[in-house]
């Protein structure tokens, strides 16, 4: 950790500073400049909080040389990490697992019906939400636990693992009992209480970028996550919120190759969320996939307009099954399969 | 609501459409352009999702008319909301109170020492955070229950109400029993799970803005409150996210001015969280009651250097005490007191 | 054009808009919804300015049915326009063009030497800058004309057609005679009097993205070309500032589709610029033509830690020829050729 | 400067590093980290360009100590900088100018008469566009050198000194003779062949904050001008770009108070294009007095429905005169005079 010291700086007041960091075992290094002196910390500054010392009198910046996560953080674990869901392995370099479903469980006939053609189309994994996150209180809030149970089935008759989102730390036991792959949505990234939970489950987790959190900020939760000791996290990227309106959100896919440098965790992308546009949806899933990620998460309805949430992102299963085969040439292009 | 269609609909797809619209007794009136027919819906829009009438086939464009919240719209209250909490009242143009105190609530003599010192300084309310959502699952995370125990002493010894944060819909019962004003954080401005709870309380809710939440996205999460049978929400602006990195983020001073035209809730500014400087809090401070706010909240800290999170955004009570003044003769410039 | 009344409209503020809308030969269709009053203007609403009718004392709101720009409406003109630039045909889903070469020009053997090898490693134009627009009055400015001079000489060796960025109405008959296709920098995306007299020229022109401009905003400064009578604009996206610091800018990927839909003018991608990390420029040049990007432009430096300007984003001559195979196999596996 | 090198940093490519350095008359100190070493550079680092550092093999990261403006620079100009325009005198504590006036300059009898009603009411300056930068090819672009003449005009009847923006290196002359105040728009903050040539002048510059660049690039732009030989520069804040859209553009307000400890360069504020809405002007204008502003610049039109540009967000010569006692009275709050 570099501090830089203000030109006025005290010496008691700096040497109070370099005690206070000396009581933290770390070693004081100084640097005398032209017109400003820094100070070098070594030693394991994750001990220290930034803010405290940027609160001393004597100081005026802090650049932190370490990054603030530990277990996340490539440098510490080179090699990829492989969260395996049912059989279903993201990272690695291996297959690309691409999850497709619609934005809300409606009924057992949709989810199962579409899980058979998607399946049949060659997605990996059925998604579907139970719990929906809505902006208006008078939007359609998905079917709770009975969508719950409705992806149970799903899965019993497609024999497909499922990914469901959870938004209340309350209704942890029944994600943790019913779904194979827990979902943290993007309002939910720094959901600590939950994050927490979730560390102490055995349970992956898919942990969505919020759509106005840095990738730093995206790590730290993962962060959490792995400190409660749950290693299986899956990182996702599904745009963000920039002052361009053409589309819902912008997706930022620079942060699949920043991640797979940064981190050893596997990273999937949903073009559905990140543009709104179904129009959008396989230029993006070709972008993502050809940028290096690891998985693909993408919403289809049978009839998108008469879908309960989020129809516009849709594709329909004819959609889906069209894309796939440019999917498979371009992961095959860039090494990969699908 | 206005729907554009697209250019070569199909006559089966815009009778289809005109004939859901009709279902939920809306009347539709077309208007014929030289390149564009667009639909006009009449009637009570807010029943239809946008999302539902963008996937329709022969639909380009959807362009709200009326805002999508209805109890928090002035248009329909055009009096100012006047949340009373224990006898410190918010909004309707009265005197604008000062609610002060530490970022963490850290011990009861810290407390209370700095709530008499505040209070004698002109503040009329007690802050402290008892649950505190960090970046970093290293950082300190609150005393909790202590915490808020704590709080309850301060408010005793000093008489002054408090407010403080929750986090997580399991400590409901907890802080509807022990805090006067209920603290909703940036970050759980879209945690609809715990604003439903809210909105099933006899409690006032302070609801910050998220960092990244748009101002209409601030009144439908208040929508969620005030739907659910609690009218009593004060609104936060506390800083918004944007490229500029000098500031913590960046105070969107023009929410309160349009708040207040939007809105006849009461609205106040946190200068503290949003530049996240202690030098910038006062200049900051000055400009929300000037721009016309309904009351402020700022971090105070007896020692922010030896503070436990948030050090250097808090003032020293000395500090505090000495910008008392200047608030109060800005106030009086606006035509307010303080 | 759609305009939502105030409530509280008055009968002759009313009229009086109307009038006034009339004198533009439009017709106005009104439409009386429960609480509000919305008006339908059609007609040619282009010669309206929609800040006038905002300031109508009657006019809460105004909505454009219509896109502003009418010469880059693809809606006007479906067919893909083709750019040809001395023999390389930019758009109308031919083989993909790669621009390679230094950010800037530093001299005759190092222009010609590096794009005699991209040449060689499949690039078809090369790029050099001789006006650098710089952040700091200290940094390194260009060669300025002697520069483009460089630049002439290395097409006579390579025979690649060149691309420069012109800063200065000034230099504007420079430009004309030495360069093939002249670039408006992201700074200079809104520098009208420069895009007026561009489009009096008979030179292809290369448009960048300016990083907080919205697609529409460049496609109205397309429109300041194209309505000068200069139709011959190639687009390019080179990323967004958004509030993500891990990478310089963020490459807004959706623009590509969004802009192939919206105009018929041909789109590249710049990942050096929107990246401003060398290890990034393959992945994003992947994604750029998996998106279905019409072009690439990609920095090369035989030696980026000599580079005058821009070295952490260039790529080695080495790295660029490395790179080509993939680009060529991702471009046929969406059906394009590179 | 601090230089953080990779961790597999090879021996020869640091010394490469420090011999590089070493030539430029800096000296290295370097700090041994647990996982991480990192170099310190001392001396006058601003000679070296961070790009190059950053693109040697070793290194990983490069943290700036010394902020890269130097005669903008506090640090090294501790004193408030006095801007002296016809003697109205922007900074160092005195009275608050107020400048004033039409978006666009329509016609000598509009502009002298805007400009008595102003001047009564208490404006110091009189505002006027000749050239004005639209995003829309179709809209109107001023009067060019005619609107200059009635602005010439004006300041005869008046006794105002004039500003208008300069959107073309090729008027300078123009300006430099006609104008008081040459302002540079927020499209041409950036815009650094014009910046050289101000730099080149004895004429005050009222340099605006463009619409997307942070507080340290506006400082940049100003080193433009005063590295040139100009010190007579007034900073602008006008509002930055975000997501956010109930207003035009999001006024920074923390940026005054920012700005006046980064900088001894006068700051002064425009509320008018912040918000776009004439409503906001004042509220605005009044928060940007508490925050500490030097001056304001306010849109008037006496028919803002009938203005040629920007009638939405001009008030009435009426408005304007009934806010400048409140003005007056925030301004008083604070300890100045308006």
């Amino acid at each position: 950790m570099i501090v830089v010291l203000k030109k006025q700086a005290l010496e008691r007041d700096i040497d109070a500073l370099v005690r206070w960091a000396e009581g933290f075992n770390l070693s004081v290094n100084p640097i005398f400049g032209s017109h400003t002196t820094v100070l070098g910390f070594v030693g394991d500054t994750s001990v220290i909080d930034v803010d405290t010392v940027l609160s001393m009198p004597c100081v005026e910046r802090v650049m932190k040389v370490q990054e603030p996560y530990k277990r996340a953080n490539r440098k510490f674990h080179p090699e990829d990490t492989v969260v395996d869901v049912c059989g279903v392995r993201f990272g690695g370099g291996g297959p690309i697992p691409v999850i497709a479903g619609p934005c809300s469980v409606e009924s057992e006939q949709q989810t199962t019906l579409l899980g058979e053609r998607m399946r049949a189309a060659g997605a990996s994994m059925l998604r579907g939400g139970a719990f929906k996150p809505r902006t208006s209180p008078y939007a359609f809030q998905g079917l709770g636990t009975d969508g719950l149970a409705l992806l149970k089935a799903a899965r019993l008759r497609t024999g497909l693992p499922i990914v469901s989102e959870i938004t209340n730390p309350g209704s942890i036991e029944a994600f943790a009992e019913h779904v194979d792959l827990i979902q943290v949505g993007a309002r939910s990234m720094q959901n600590f209480e939950l994050l927490k939970l979730l560390g102490r489950l055995r349970k992956p987790v898919l942990l969505k970028r919020g759509f106005s959190n840095t990738i730093e900020e995206l790590l730290m939760s993962a962060e959490y996550i792995l400190s409660g000791g749950n290693g299986a996290v899956i990182l996702c990227e599904r745009g963000i919120r920039t002052f361009e309106t053409q589309t819902r959100n912008t997706l930022d896919i620079s942060a699949v190759p920043v991640l797979k440098r940064l981190t050893h965790l596997p990273v999937v992308v949903d073009p559905s969320h990140a543009s709104g546009i179904s129009a959008l949806v396989e230029p993006l899933a070709l972008a993502a996939v050809a940028a290096g990620a690891d998985g693909l998460i993408i919403e289809v309805h049978q009839d998108p307009q008469n879908a309960l949430s989020d129809g516009p992102q849709s594709v329909t299963p004819d959609q889906f099954a069209d894309m796939m085969p440019r999917l498979r040439a371009v992961a095959r292009a860039v090494g990969r399969e699908l």
